[in-house]
């Protein structure tokens, strides 16, 4: 690994981390951005399924990343460049001072990879989960508690934004996804493999409590507010967390926590 | 309740509103920034430990909050205004709408609010906690799952804090909390009282699901990353939660919603 050393945030070679706010939303084609030290070490680590295309970090940060730095492929460029030009390069101040570029993974085809799961396993079914926040606090949970896999419906916002990655801690670039598939699809799909699917709702059904992990299941998560829709629960087997007298709900995130705990973990 | 039209960003009457953004930080003496109408539901709610001071909403949002806006004290000011005036107000965009000027409640006095607790019950211990987002989110799960308080140590951010209140969707006005105290005071305190204090570490201790839930417990939780003392480890029982292989940790909101879950709800 040799630093490649920038002087001007126009340089051409690091146009992709160009104006990156702007651009999250824009998608750039089976590529992300990545950033911090946390996402980079998931990104370089045998767990991770993304490959890095380049990357770009403040000269004050590469003596301290070398270790992580080495682990990339030989191909792969490391820009180092003055905080201001990285700035400058990012549209706004970079304080993690490392961004990433790298590739998605190819799609997971959801019947090879659900027919070689443990005979134990738990997948999550996220459906029309749009804030970016939820998204990853949702991956970061998942990969922490050990569930196998995600899948996502076309109502999700992409788990590959910058901001996602960075609320996962890099478990969006390490956790099988299953992406574009309809609740009903996902419910099918889990169900052929004997994965039985529940559906969490603030709504009327059993406590969580009171069910007995099944070996496999799919915990579908619907988005704060309109929640899983009528078909989606007529389809899965409910289950409700309690809440304590006068309050609403719990985030979304936090139910995917409290639910793979009670499932895997116990 | 009549509302006060605006046609003014300068007008002076709405001067604690101003600029609400770089403000957030710096504190205003006792009073507090609420914004969204679900927060606006809490401050005005019979749950309410805070007043609200004044209101100041866009015009267009008026009739479908008057149900909430009704139940304001008669002497508290609602201000309208078109949203162009409001984002000036603001100092950006106010997509939501609504903000409200709040008095932050009396210090709680520790010892005359934890003698009267019921005989099972959980409090939350927060520790260095510095993220609004986590810390909303710490309020979120405790007011959700049913902790009877919070407390908080000098190294937290205030829970005041407008983005705080905002993840808590208003759980912040409305859970007893006991501020500036520090860890081992927490532990004395609550102990004094028949609380276990319990510590969350990701290192040694036993697993969460070997505890049998106490009677009334303390919940400490300590920033992610160098979490909590090796003196307040020495002085409570350490608890963990197991990581899948390879990841490092949970978020330390969605800690507490698993925590909270296992010592309220089981």
């Amino acid at each position: 690994m040799t630093p490649i050393s920038l002087t001007s945030a126009d340089d051409p070679r690091i146009a992709a981390f160009r104006d990156v706010r702007e651009r999250d939303l824009t998608g750039r084609e089976g590529l992300f951005i990545a950033e911090g030290e946390v996402v980079l070490n998931v990104l370089t680590s045998a767990w991770s399924r993304c490959r890095a295309r380049a990357v770009l970090l403040a000269d004050k940060r590469l003596a301290k990343l070398e270790p992580v730095l080495s682990r990339l492929e030989a191909d792969v460029p490391v820009y180092t460049a003055p905080q201001e030009v990285l700035d400058g390069i990012a549209g706004f101040h970079l304080h993690r001072g490392i961004l990433a570029l790298g590739e998605k993974p190819a799609p997971l085809d959801a019947d090879a990879f659900l027919a070689t799961r443990p005979e134990r396993s738990v997948l999550v079914g996220a459906v029309g989960i749009g804030n970016a926040d939820n998204m990853g606090g949702i991956f970061r949970n998942a990969a922490a508690l050990g569930a196998c896999g995600v899948m996502i419906d076309p109502g999700c916002c992409d788990p590959f934004y910058r901001k996602a990655i960075r609320v996962s801690v890099g478990a969006v670039l390490r956790t099988p996804l299953m992406a574009g598939l309809s609740a009903l699809t996902m419910v099918e799909q889990a169900e052929a493999y004997g994965y039985v699917p529940l559906a969490l709702t603030p709504g009327d059904g059993p406590d969580l409590l009171e069910l007995e992990p099944p070996a496999r299941s799919l915990v579908l998560l619907g988005a704060e507010g309109p929640g899983l829709s009528p078909e989606v629960l007529a389809r899965a087997r409910p289950v409700r967390i309690p809440m304590a007298s006068g309050f609403d709900s719990l985030n979304v995130a936090a139910t995917s926590a409290i639910v793979l705990h009670h499932l895997i973990r116990r």
